[in-house]
């Protein structure tokens, strides 16, 4: 037996964390190290990373959870864009042009993603983000200082504090690049998923204008409406999904960089925060400004779970829209059977025709992810203390995880279902015709005693309103269908 | 021994239920009937109710939490708005002035909250409130026939529905008393609440201006800011608190009135809405509107889930100051001593001086509730399906909660703690120039090297910046007392 | 128009509170006063009221959420078993026996809800429910005097805190309060709640055994199981849950009582915390101990969280149960109508044959109620501070309010919805007829893919497996029936 | 400007997602394929790997969220166990031996973590879980068919539905995974994690077990107890955290294999389900046992929401313990300053003698993660539907993010802060000698009156007890010095 049953007894040895991951934690071995220092004394940082000896020791300090715990890639562009804005304005109030220029161009790499491998820190770190700040301002200087032609980890020319951070604390870049993350990711992600799923779902309201179909509330039988309208409601949820996420982001488009500290802004200069909310602008094309108030931009982050509830309410809205789709396309012969969903994988070998509403199923798991995403989120908005709030990393992983989310799976399903849904006349037809509340019609002309009596007996006997209408001699087969019109019912007169 | 053992043994008798409210169950005995018949067969009503069958019907069959699960009274006021409203507009469509003027007097009663007594019905009932519908519409026909001189109960000549529900649903009404209440809530409680403690925190943030005082990060001691400064950052959250609640109310402010059972307005007249929404808004003087689309309405209530999101972020809020001002405030002795806090109760008989935060404690409890009630709202939210969302009345009941208890929280805390506060000058100073991170002021003076050595120097001997800066002969108590002023260092140069 | 505009208008008065109440605040006018004193000057306490200056003053501060709001009962009379415990102790530790005989006899009044009327505080109030101590205090103090012939708020012979708070402290009493009531609630509504739905619910798997049906995953046609069966797993969920509760309760059991103040048991005696528990235990015939870490017990609730996710997982199973429950029983006509649910209000009187399942739509509600009750203790719970948790009041509001709801919408649900379910034999017959998975069992006999030519035609053309596996030639209508038999398919070989 | 606007500009191209990763997805551009089929055509499957056709197809359908969002590796490894325990007992019923030990080697494979590489596909996919035991049963299949010197792809000898699932269905295999993975990941990271800091802290507690100090309720100076008794209760919160994850095991150890598609065990052979749990305990020295109702097993996932529920508990007890933690160590100067934290990173370059408790900061964002991922895991597990749950995939990953995260967190705050941590003792004995509630031990000496006298006077003068009480004449010096003794008022009489 290859595999001796303690590879899977209880242990505390490291093995089972590297388990989680697809590429190697950053303190795995390792072939090539140069030295670093820090107050703390001395660090081996691996020789291809432009990190050095902060992230290092954040990396031996917060061995928690493995690689997919990383700080979320769109923090680390977005440091790389306000590091950039930062040195901009920077040397309009004096920093040296070649140093400065440096700075700009490792922060675009940065920006771009070309520089993701040297980002290894997890999340749970310090609840400012310091590390992750630091991180950055390592990476930056180094590859600047390559770029320079000097040496990595000597931080001359370019010092990550002196130069890459200055004017800044970790306490006010960490929320300005979580603003500027979430922003990007809401009108990159977000918006464009929910806006697609918002047309197909547009589309399939009107392409089913004409089909009138029996409406169900408490989940049963009830007067009709057409299919267009029943999706006509979907479409007003996404719409209004889409307000409520933009209605959301005045707030996010505020930047809290010119605080530094404590918010007072001590060690920056008169004009830095406007100077750099307009560089960030002008560089993600986002109407970001200086946040109006930074002792509040520092110690609250009311604007992410404000953000954070707008997806909330999304994820209530997609809850509903895709359990209705799966419940209506429900069957082939056992269920309610009126929608008919694209088949995308092979059903099972045992039962054809069997169609497992698979992308439905996506998504109220993403949706309930966003609710929960949501709580961890809310609870850490209500936990700062003082001058800061330190629940930051947490904070801004949850608000991207909800977004992505969101939008990757609106995407999703809509290209893999709601564009593909047609809908089952026949089906939809024989449960119209069926149906027992027709029988509403017939009160202006029989009088509503009669007509209850026709639907009791219809009911108990198992038969049609008509055929029992006929037996009971109320009234003739072309009465009936002159007076029973489902087409009448979708409207007030 | 009066208090027999058995009393308190787990038995299922009902007896145990009693014991929650304040008042009678209206189950409970009652001396005098009337016998009132529905369809199931007959029943009695007590004399002194308005209510009839459905209602005492509801009482036997959800036996569920005692009086404090009652609809809340909100939600009835709403309904008689929403009654009298709807029976103006029938007037126009044709029904008896009469009838109509009755239903109207009977409705503004009911609105008026002079009828409070005839709402048994608890919120774990049918999840459409149907029957709190029919609860309202008995109460105003019997009271509408009462005036008219006729006979409680005999449906004549105000029948509770081809009259009082006449051009509506369960399905409609309900949701538009949900609205109403909870714009009436938001507009009576809990914006008003929200504006007094901004006003007030703003007025402390204006008083406390000059109060220098060391910031706090990380929970630890940071450079200085003014106490003005800090005051202000919990003022802009409020202000934001109250732009978040205004942007949920458009969503708010859109009735389902009209749409009937299922969305289509099926027995409703062309304009019925649109002039309900009217009436509404004049007899509230909030600007309601007929919803654009009456299946979402129904179906949806995504905007009780964002107006309860827009709480929640307020939560979050709230929860932060008030932990700020208790720990602001801890001591005497032994805490941080910054503020001193209102002295509301006499204290503990052994430790004169103590003062509990007990309006802090009030605040940070309804937080936490509010963020309950809000999971609570979004489960309701995500559930529901097709052509009506049946978890209503929870959720209209948890919006409510939270704007009240929000509203109410923060006018007590306002008036019993937030007005009162002072400034501990004296402490503020002390542990303001004992502060060891004033050093920094030094920094261009001396160079960060000898300044870090003063600072760690002090920090070891616990001594004061000065006597040790002093001490190693780095620079006089006169250029100390020159360099290093915490009132240059709030801000921007 | 009687009903002005101004009335519903938004407004600051104190007036649209009282709307929500059914009985009047403490704090409304009343007729006849007597006049106490505290530390902080004189206060009106109505005559006919056992409290006293410390609970009058409580009204007064806290103005938050109306009689709703109160303390709930349970927590009131577990005050009355505690005191009475207490007194009992501390007449063996010398307390005057006349003095002590009164308290116990006012004590049991409380313990018995006699008194209700007069704790009149709400939750909202201080974190530690110091308030309540006192309310409980003066009652029993002022009912002890009276009895002993004394002057109501004289303090003698009967003094609150000298006598009837002997030994305590509220941070201890207060706990330990919490404790007995969710103890005594869980027994004596959430256990025999669950205990009775489990029961029948047990009795329908049985009385289901044979009833053959199809199976549904992912909501789709699946194989077939019987009705029983699908019905045993609800079975198997309430055992759990009970299960689930029970395993939570012995940290329920135990007692902060000899605590004090702050856990050291300063001013009591030694041996008087595990007396006061045996007491306890036998005033309730629960097993109730001392708490082994009286520290633990001041400063974290964590058992009521305990208590409070057993809860939790509960409504998840009762959330899913009621789900299967109506929309099994969803139709008449166009739903999956394999259930008969019992009717047991008038339905539409339009749609005769309409059953609302509302039993489920009320049990749905309250299991979202206790999702969102469990956020509320959650955050309580993590946000003790140093020596005590100042959340107790809501916390245990929540949790006796989770587990009143549970308790009474299983018993609601039971009576009104289990007991009267029926098989809609008919229904469940036809569906599993034209089930196409059952093409399955033709696989052994004719191949796969032959079987799946069969049942793709059938799905295809609309038609039953056996017309086309007989139009096909595969084999006779003879051999269809011997082979394809759903009782086979029940169960492993 | 290297770096152009357009890059951060709102886009829906498919780029933005590949920078979330570290690796590159499975759809992106590889260098060698082989073709494989599935009923819906032809597929491209990359040259190294041993997944199929089913897997690419559903990397194709469902493109949410990147490769952080991947099956957690313990799942994987769990269906390695289970399918090693399957093909063993199939082996018993038959299976040729063979392909029986083809399979076991591959399965082992997959359980030791060898093959992660071949595991693409997210959690946001069917919400059985379907595909990833496609997945698995693919690589089982083509590792075994290497091994046995066949073709990759060509299903022979080893088929992935034939032979290694085997008398299994993805409804009870991924249940089973499900289990057997939080199982594992309780007893290696959770259990261990939080013995590991219950040991530290109760070595603590014993270590401080002589440091008195002053209590402090309502965050406010309260009466002392030693820094030992107010560690012993986050030593008892530990003790019954890990009591509660082990209550919740009973459950957890229950396996739904057997079961197949609907909880009958169709397509199953009497006695297998009971061999397989037999084999996995065997094989994972845990005491896995077959579900009792498998109906149960498949529709409910309670077991999951009560596990998550004891991890939620233990995040509440965790927050409370770090909370205090922080806030006793805050300083250096200005806050409470009663413990010394570990320095384990330079302090700010301005700020020496700084101490961020980072690990604290860390810990309270895992506990807010955790409670939040509770409530994704409760509405998850509340909304299965009749014969199957389809949330599996999102529950299982927050149920392992939890149990690893609280585990890894446990290990890192106890190692990086807990086992460094020192006692103050001189700030420890000030705050105690300074505290005015020590004047409680002089009521029986000098009467409440005259203590109250001595500490108002000294609260209002800044003073001391002592200096008050000579000061006032009411005692002596040395009277002061023999009365009042913290030493004497940590405990009962």
């Amino acid at each position: 037996m290859l595999c001796s049953r303690a590879a899977w007894r209880p242990s505390l040895s490291g093995a089972p964390h590297a388990e989680w991951g697809w590429s190697l934690h950053p303190w795995a071995s390792q072939n090539s190290f140069r030295i670093e220092y820090d107050t703390f004394g001395e660090l081996k940082v691996p020789s291809d990373k432009y990190y050095g000896a902060q992230t290092v020791r954040s990396t031996m300090n917060f061995k928690i959870g493995g690689v997919t715990e990383r700080m979320p890639i769109p923090v680390i562009k977005a440091f790389g864009i306000l590091k950039r804005a930062a040195a901009e304005v920077n040397q309009d109030y004096g920093l040296d042009p070649k140093i400065a220029s440096a700075i700009m161009k490792a922060a675009d790499e940065v920006a771009e993603g070309k520089l993701n491998d040297h980002f290894p820190l997890v999340v749970w770190q310090t609840g400012s983000g310091t590390q992750t700040n630091m991180n950055v301002n390592e990476v930056i200087s180094n590859r600047a200082i390559e770029m320079l032609g000097g040496e990595l980890g000597s931080k001359k020319p370019v010092h990550p504090n002196d130069h890459v951070n200055k004017s800044q604390s970790s306490n006010d870049t960490f929320p300005t690049a979580m603003h500027i993350a979430a922003a990007m990711e809401v009108h990159e992600v977000l918006l464009p998923g929910l806006q697609k799923l918002h047309d197909a779902l547009e589309a399939k309201s009107k392409e089913f204008a004409h089909v009138i179909k029996i409406g169900r509330t408490h989940t049963q039988d009830a007067v009709p409406l057409t299919l267009g309208q029943e999706f006509s409601g979907y479409v007003q949820q996404l719409k209004y999904a889409m307000t409520r996420v933009k209605a959301a982001m005045p707030r996010i488009y505020e930047l809290a960089a010119g605080g530094t500290a404590v918010g007072t802004g001590l060690n920056t200069r008169i004009g830095f925060a406007e100077k750099v909310a307009a560089k960030v602008a002008a560089l993600t094309g986002l109407p970001f400004v200086t946040a109006p108030n930074k002792f509040e931009a520092l110690a609250a982050h009311d604007a992410l779970v404000e953000l954070s509830g707008a997806m909330n309410t999304t994820a209530c809205s997609l809850m509903k829209i895709a359990n209705d789709i799966r419940f209506l396309g429900s069957g082939p012969r056992s269920g309610l059977g009126e929608l008919i969903l694209p088949e995308n994988e092979p059903g099972s070998s045992i039962m054809p025709g069997k169609v497992n509403p698979t992308q439905c199923e996506a998504m109220t798991m993403v949706a309930a992810q966003v609710m929960g995403n949501h709580v961890a989120v809310t609870v850490g908005g209500s936990n700062g203390h003082f001058e800061l709030n330190v629940f930051k990393p947490m904070m801004i992983k949850n608000v991207l995880h909800s977004a992505r989310l969101l939008g990757d799976a609106s995407v999703s399903f809509t290209e893999n279902c709601v564009v593909g849904i047609q809908a089952n006349k026949e089906r939809i037809d024989k449960l119209m015709n069926e149906s027992l509340m027709l029988v509403t019609a017939l009160n202006p002309h029989i009088g509503y005693d009669k007509a209850a009596k026709i639907a009791k007996t219809a009911h108990k006997k198992g038969s049609t309103l008509k055929a029992t209408a006929v037996e009971l001699g109320y009234l003739t087969a072309e009465q009936f269908d002159e007076w029973v019109k489902p087409q009448d019912m979708l409207g007030p007169k």
